[in-house]
């Protein structure tokens, strides 16, 4: 059964790495710039985090499935100006007296290599790297306090039962209700045990800070992005099933251990841990700084599935998969392009009760 | 010029992986492990380190230089182990209450992807790889209860520039005067550095634990095995540059940045540091469970120094000096051997004031 442990974003130098093909995610990331810098601003408590009286303080920082970098760099400097600027206003540190301590997560099977030899030399911070699913407890007790996950919420610890048990091949997000349902269910239970562990590890007063990819509610899955790679990585396993190249029981086994939230379902979900309060959900297009072609739409979709298509077909077939994929890419590219406009971001900020 | 930061045991799955290839270090390592116990159990201050009234504690234990498993595993279970005891023997704390969180720490270019993957699921610490030299500052301020270094403390920030000047191959431990006092005083300034960063990091009452080869006052080096070593390298890389495979200059310029101590010389640099009180210093002969042979000695050699060796001559001149060594090593094992009395080590236990 394919595990959200399989689901590691491509590392090392390749061409589709995912360090030189995430300039989505690190749009995104740079649009809530601005938010992250408000939410710290007015939720980061110090006189409750215990360090209005202190003459140092210790600043501890997470980013969950924060995969090889560069986002997860810029992502961390971003909190850490605002955490300065928050001591800065409130004229009782000395800010040379503050030091960091960031914790970069992921799955164990992470190149954390990589991510270790591409950290910025700011000196900002005291660097960490943290192996593990950020559906269980990764840190000790009251350890942190701040996290920040982006674009990495949507992966579920496995595939559904029920999904299994159908035997046909579902990329992601499918429009069948009893899939959907099964999917939802899922998550709803991946993100409970998400908080649940956070709870234990934030402080109280300690924030979260959410980037989520979401589909606008009311619109169909197949008007977006992820309806239109599910459409081509469709017939692009079907295409192989006829030329001989993939069998067919391995095609229906293969699941995508991934699920879209609705602004409406995810908000249900956040509103229900009595340990969050929820100070903060915010909508926000996904931006595109510069228009993919579909060569790195292509390149984009390959660092992010590679390892799990490797994984469930093996190397020599991902390959051919991916070559086939590309090709399958231009024609519906205008498709793509159309969607984009109902790619949807969540920014959310919780607060530990 | 060779910095220690060329200075990776090898990583990976090879034959000469370090994983495979540390035997000597974990007899060493399991040697000390009733001393590791007796120390944490007679210093490790619950009062001082204000736990003896905390419902629930957090103990923060870093291993230096921890290269990639499976020693420093072992020495992590060992301390936890001790620590356990220590608060069970105190009866005033829930053993269940009690978290651990684990620092892995090594240079960037170690590789943690194996160190992770590799890590026991004990499930008894959260885990967290640190990448950087422990000559420089690796955590916040006082974020410490104990910090481990085995094995490594002999690494040199960076060769001496009165060596490199020389321009005459030196591969460690020389017989030579001035350069064994070059050696001796950048020693002691590497170790100054790395006390005053860990005199930063670790609490008031934190210990540091700390296994290091030496060699025995009044023991001429060509009587160790280091010495051993440093011949029948230097023979090779002599034969090598003879057989027109290796240019002399390049030879010339090979200097390993280790230096080896004796007891007196370690005793002497400790005493001066202020932030320090030396609670114990024990000499003991390096222990051999199993007797190595001529091939797991020189895989043994060539697990430590092949990421430096690679480093100066590249990648195919080092497989040919790693090849013709291994041809040197029968005909010098029996002085190796010889010399295996001589070979030192010193358990030592400092106390953070």
């Amino acid at each position: 059964m394919a595990s959200s442990k399989a689901f590691t974003m491509t590392g090392g130098d390749v061409a589709y790495s995912y360090s030189k093909n995430s300039t989505i995610q690190r749009d995104g990331v740079d649009a809530v710039k601005e938010q992250i810098k408000e939410a710290i601003l007015e939720n980061f408590d110090l006189k409750r985090l215990g360090f209005d009286t202190s003459s140092t303080a210790v600043i501890k920082i997470a980013d969950l499935g924060c995969s090889v970098g560069p986002n997860t760099f810029f992502v961390m400097e971003n909190i850490i100006e605002a955490v300065e600027l928050k001591f800065l206003q409130a004229k009782n540190q000395n800010l040379s007296a503050l030091e960091f301590q960031a914790f970069f997560n992921d799955h164990y099977e992470n190149d954390f290599n990589t991510l270790f030899k591409t950290l910025p030399p700011s000196g900002k911070y005291f660097a960490a790297g943290v192996p593990g699913s950020f559906h269980d407890r990764l840190f000790p007790k009251s350890s942190l306090h701040l996290a920040h996950i982006s674009y990495a919420l949507h992966f579920l610890s496995k595939v559904p039962k029920e999904v299994v048990d159908r035997n046909k091949s579902n990329v992601f997000n499918s429009s069948e209700k009893e899939v959907v349902e099964a999917y939802s269910t899922q998550l709803k239970s991946d993100i409970e045990c998400f908080l649940n562990a956070r709870a234990e590890e934030l402080v109280p007063g300690g924030l979260m800070l959410i980037l989520a990819g979401a589909i606008p509610d009311g619109v169909s899955i197949s008007d977006t992005v992820i309806g239109v790679y599910n459409d081509i990585m469709g017939s692009c396993l079907k295409d192989l099933v006829k030329m001989g190249v993939l069998g067919e029981g391995k095609v229906n086994s293969f699941n995508v251990p991934i699920y879209l939230v609705t602004p409406t379902e995810l908000e249900a979900i956040l509103r229900t841990n009595e340990n969050f309060s929820l100070e903060k959900m915010e909508k926000h297009v996904q931006p595109m700084k510069k228009p993919l072609s579909p060569e790195g739409y292509a390149l984009a979709v390959r660092s992010s599935f590679d390892g799990l298509t490797r994984h469930h077909f093996g190397d020599e077939f991902a390959e051919q998969i991916f070559n086939h994929f590309s090709t399958k890419v231009e024609p519906n590219f205008s498709k793509f392009q159309r969607c984009l406009r109902n790619s949807l971001n969540l920014f959310i900020l919780l607060k530990r009760i």
